[in-house]
């Protein structure tokens, strides 16, 4: 089959690779109808993460089921199914709490590569949930948005304890930070103050339920967000970059007793006093997107919400390359890779 | 009147002090019936945290009211009060959200010290809490306790989200570490494990209703945690010492969505991507003294809870030097100064 291999930093290709075959009898084999660029993808093709050797790429898929191995007996062939990063058992204690990106027998897809014809799919019935029917292809890139940077987004709401009538900032303007502003808008926020200085993702931001956008960054972003909040700051702060200075820009918006909710992968140390003496709650980490699949699913095929939007550069599997670069360079927010096969 | 003064790393001494008088008109004017050294005072007395010229000593205090401003209305002289080592208004948002020591107009009490025969205490409305009469004296040193290192211990159980049915771990075996099992065996914890190495402290721990003891620390003391708990970690950790190593203690002794506590003042950095792939939440901060006051008085006036067994040396002070080494040299938990006026 065709599927997406980083060799270097910036050299990523479709190159052949060998089908994938059921290897445990939980597996499922998808037969993938799109997958996608990742932000986190950025990180080893930036060369930031190092690779050890050529890497297969991507982590978010959806697709029709091709078979399935003889101890799965929820999915079936023939099922159209969205499923998340991190393979789970859903059964486990750390699963059934909710934490399914931790589970004891989770395994990382992105050691797979999805950006592919085929994936092998791992405990396919704790990993994977079925659409009610086979979805129109409008509704493809939203349903492949759930598959991470949708889940991503909306636990950052829910770490963040966004809710009705809250001040609700986030930080950063990608796909996830995006999500985030469409999952604070379900949810019932007052006041959604985004983050950003790019007027595209401004523009989404808005369309997606934003309130206000702030341009200022660092100190200066977060005594902004104090100054539109009687100077206490806000109720809930979605941190969705990961470097340092995204995180203390988070923390120090946030007011006393209020939260964080941070799902960009944390790179670097943060000060101790500084979190201590914010006296916000942090939550965060690898979004546990199973927990929140039958949900969206539900709000996706009903039409309510259409997180599909922030694809707004389409490619086939073949062009991966140009998907990656227009990403890095910001020509792009998202990258939709089809798959012909 | 006499005082504590530190006027350099392990030179403090009691000296005469300027009789503190009304200021503003929200002050009150306490004598104290007793005060204490607490563990945070070791920072500066060891020289970790650098002092500018002589300072006055002390965050911790009881008393009898002797006068109020003008401006003070609930409280009044002749009445038994305690308070917290920031005085805050209760009034602003952030203290009606139950963050006292974040108040919009908090001012701190250690700027003041405590450590003395008289203490003005600003915003006395907001910042005291009167006993229902003049208590027994067998009961100051409980009250004391609530002070501070009770309400930090009890603030660090709340922020550990500790409740019934949970299991427990606290890191750290001083005064506010024990206090914080006092606090678990309040709210009902079932298993409540202590991280200590030192025996007397190890049996208040019991006594205070710890169920199991660990020795040993770092990444070893977090695997006997796994082990204690089935591989996954512990709901609820609290931390209680303030260091980078006995937070990542507290993180990795954490089950992934479980929650850590962390009320010691947190001294370096903290690595980013350990705490995001934790999965924990993380709370703490100042503790918020002045929300736990009116319901630890109840406790304690109604002899429910004896925190002041953490006190296992009392002594005069004018003796304040010989109370400061005993805790430096670990012969004392936590050091009583009887005040004679």
């Amino acid at each position: 089959m065709r599927g997406a291999v980083l060799y270097a930093p910036h050299d990523v290709r479709v190159d052949d690779r060998a089908d994938p075959k059921i290897v445990e009898p939980t597996d499922a084999i998808i037969r993938l109808s799109a997958t996608c660029v990742c932000g986190s993808d950025l990180w080893p093709y930036r060369g930031i993460e190092s690779v050890d050797g050529p890497s297969p790429m991507g982590h978010e898929y959806v697709g029709i089921v091709e078979e399935v191995g003889s101890a799965v007996n929820t999915i079936k062939a023939g099922q159209f199914v969205i499923g998340s990063f991190f393979a789970s058992d859903n059964t486990c204690a750390i699963c059934r709490a909710g934490y399914q990106s931790s589970c004891v027998h989770r395994e990382l897809v992105g050691a797979i590569g999805t950006q592919a014809e085929w994936a092998r799919i791992p405990l396919a019935d704790g990993t994977l949930v079925a659409t009610p029917d086979i979805p129109d292809d409008d509704l493809i890139p939203s349903f492949l948005a759930a598959s991470d940077v949708l889940g991503t987004g909306w636990f950052g709401a829910v770490a963040a304890e966004v809710g009705a009538g809250k001040t609700v900032v986030v930080v950063g303007d990608g796909a996830v930070g995006l999500l985030s502003v469409l999952a604070a808008t379900q949810m019932g926020a007052a006041r959604i103050i985004v983050m950003s200085r790019h007027e595209s993702r401004q523009k989404l931001a808005l369309e997606f339920g934003a309130t206000d956008i702030v341009e200022e960054r660092g100190d200066d972003g977060a005594a902004r967000i104090k100054h539109l909040t009687d100077g206490l700051g806000a109720d809930s702060v979605i941190e969705a970059v990961g470097t340092r200075e995204s995180m203390l820009q988070a923390v120090h918006a946030t007011r006393p007793g209020g939260h964080v909710g941070y799902v960009g992968v944390t790179h670097g140390d943060l000060p101790g006093d500084q979190l201590f003496f914010s006296h916000t709650h942090l939550h965060g980490g690898p979004a546990p997107v199973r927990r929140f699949l039958p949900e969206l699913i539900d709000l996706i095929w009903n039409r309510q919400i259409d997180p599909g939007k922030v694809f707004d550069l389409t490619l086939p599997l073949d062009q991966v390359a140009e998907g990656y670069r227009a990403m890095d360079e910001r020509r792009a927010i998202k990258t939709l890779l089809t798959v012909n096969h």
